[in-house]
């Protein structure tokens, strides 16, 4: 964790934080903004109590004291402040305060089950989105089979996202159905509604009941496969990435259109996930041979998120619901006999604060 | 428009597009995608009923045909399509189908004022949906005085993005009262919630009372202060574009936290709005000299969003509802006196989609 360092710098106190011998300074505009007085900043929500822009752009400090894990610091604007060393330090890195994710590939079995029941507990709550956030999918067990009930799952983590296909959609078979909407085709690994702004960024689906012995739900870790292609072909990913395709829905009522590239990389250039759904993508004129190279680039990457070295494929079972990153991780299934039985999923939405946000109180 | 011009290349049938004797190849594989066969293309949605990245990559054309404002060709898969001329030259920009951005300052006078009882009809539903994505805002007026009828406003343009502020929220004076939830202090220009992921897109702010002379409205295009920034001080916009910063939101249930710039841009670089609230914001430890100049950056930019140059100030009266873009048009109000008598707004947040929708609905 380092410790505090008192030192100088042209004529003024200087702070620094010290750890394995390597000294990083604490520049005096980045400390006034931690002053934690209750002049500065409101006890209860942490909220600061005034404009740091305001602040003049060559603040300085004019006296640096550390004693019993304190510092105290008067600044050239006349403000004191006293901080806990500890505190500082565990500000030095800019942490959303989640837990890291981590890739995953078929064999590594995902996703891990928890059961909805025992979710009273905080601790198992916490768990179980801990997982959530950590590989982007779980699966909760021994969800009531009652129409809706995914509202309230919905409910603890977050708010539900209505879209046009209202706020809870039906997926289902019904025998000997003839009907287009009931079709047991398989699903190849997408993500839902690239095509909205924003893309929903939680799934929930509930399977009500399924007497089917095929409909295997498919999902794959597109952190990975974009790993694996980087390994392969890092300009195919850089192509992915920079490159906008144009995603559209419509219908007699709804028109939705949003061009964004398949890669979503964050400000840092890290992948952050996919907007994935082959059958709504448009390329953008781009020459001959640019085309070529987008066209090998999302062939392999549609290859490995096919293969069996990345897709996970389960029977989600009656009372089960799965609950996963829609930005991350892709969802699909197997083809099924419509003629065996009922199949019948309940789908939602909830945005990616969700999760976060209870991750966060539940860690306090 | 241009025309359609059939050449060879490689000993293949080639077909370019023309215009003022410039052309431009369009690539076979990118034909392909567009092919409006019914086998290939769904008539309703217009989806695709086959995955484009299964073609192979070296797809050519093994014949072209140019006649009567028709291209037919045949592809080295065999497939073979016939095009309407007009509609291959319509996509050849990536378009999403919405009026361009027009940047504004306060001598412009915005935002443009709708009759909300005029909506029935579609043209001037168009119009005020035009002006919105024109500009970021609009205001509607002859909105009934009666609480919750923002949700019938929200539900003609989009879906209610419901946050732990509830669906609706309250922004209140009630004379004479000490509450700190009625303050009557100014409210300097901001975005909502830059902190939640996704932000919300779009904004409604519905007055229900206003019988105080203060409390004026102010509204700032944060597209028109980033390109005054951009004309006086490039390396500032960059900054602001690159250098994460941390928002945060916490109370007794509720802890939401995101890492993101403060200005957006999107995949061509291009300015789409700001995340700014500069009571939330949480500088990263950089070098001091980043750090100043970071500031100096952050200062100027506050400087021009509270300019009367770039604000804009009006009295949002009973019955008027403002709608506008949370993330590229920036809001507060002035202070007033609540003992002057009672100050009522409902607000709500929808997502970006809803307008950009119905305007490509209406348009159709």
């Amino acid at each position: 964790m380092g410790q505090l360092v008192v030192g100088s710098r042209e004529d003024h106190p200087c702070v620094s934080a010290s750890e394995h011998g390597r000294e990083v300074e604490l520049p005096a505009l980045w400390l006034r903004q931690h002053s934690p007085e209750e002049t500065q900043r409101d006890g209860m929500t942490g909220q600061r109590l005034f404009d740091p822009h305001l602040l003049p752009t060559d603040l300085h400090l004019v006296r640096a004291d550390l004693a019993d894990g304190r510092l105290s610091v008067t600044f050239s604007d006349g403000h004191e402040s006293v901080y806990e060393s500890a505190m500082l330090l565990a500000n030095l890195e800019l942490s959303e305060g989640l837990p890291q994710p981590i890739s995953w590939r078929a064999d590594s079995g995902q996703p891990n089950v928890h059961r909805w029941t025992d979710l009273h507990d905080p601790a198992a709550e916490l768990a179980a989105i801990g997982d959530f956030l950590t590989y982007g999918a779980i699966v909760f067990s021994d969800v009531p089979c009652v129409a809706g009930t995914i509202l309230d799952v919905a409910a603890r983590f977050g708010f539900v996202r209505d879209t046009n296909f209202g706020p809870v959609f039906d997926v289902r078979s019904i025998p000997n159905s003839t009907d287009l909407a009931y079709r047991a085709v398989p699903l190849s690994p997408h993500t839902d509604n690239p095509y909205r702004t924003p893309v929903p960024g939680i799934q929930m689906l509930h399977c009500l009941i399924n007497e089917t012995t095929g409909g295997l739900s498919t999902l794959v870790d597109g952190l990975a496969a974009v790993e694996q292609l980087r390994a392969e072909d890092p300009d195919a990913v850089e192509l992915l990435a920079t490159v906008p395709v144009r995603f559209r829905y419509r219908d007699a009522t709804t028109d939705i259109v949003t061009v964004r590239t398949v890669v979503d990389r964050d400000h840092q250039g890290t992948v952050t996930g996919l907007n994935y759904s082959p059958r709504l993508d448009e390329l953008p004129l781009m020459s001959d041979a640019d085309t070529r190279r987008y066209q090998a680039a999302r062939q392999r990457l549609a290859h490995l998120l096919a293969s069996s070295e990345f897709q996970v494929r389960f029977l989600l079972e009656a009372g089960q619901l799965m609950m996963f990153d829609n930005n991350r991780v892709l969802h699909g299934r197997t083809s099924f006999d419509p003629n065996e039985g009922l199949r019948h999923l309940q789908g939602c939405y909830i945005d990616q604060d969700g999760p976060r946000t209870r991750y966060r109180v539940l860690s306090r």
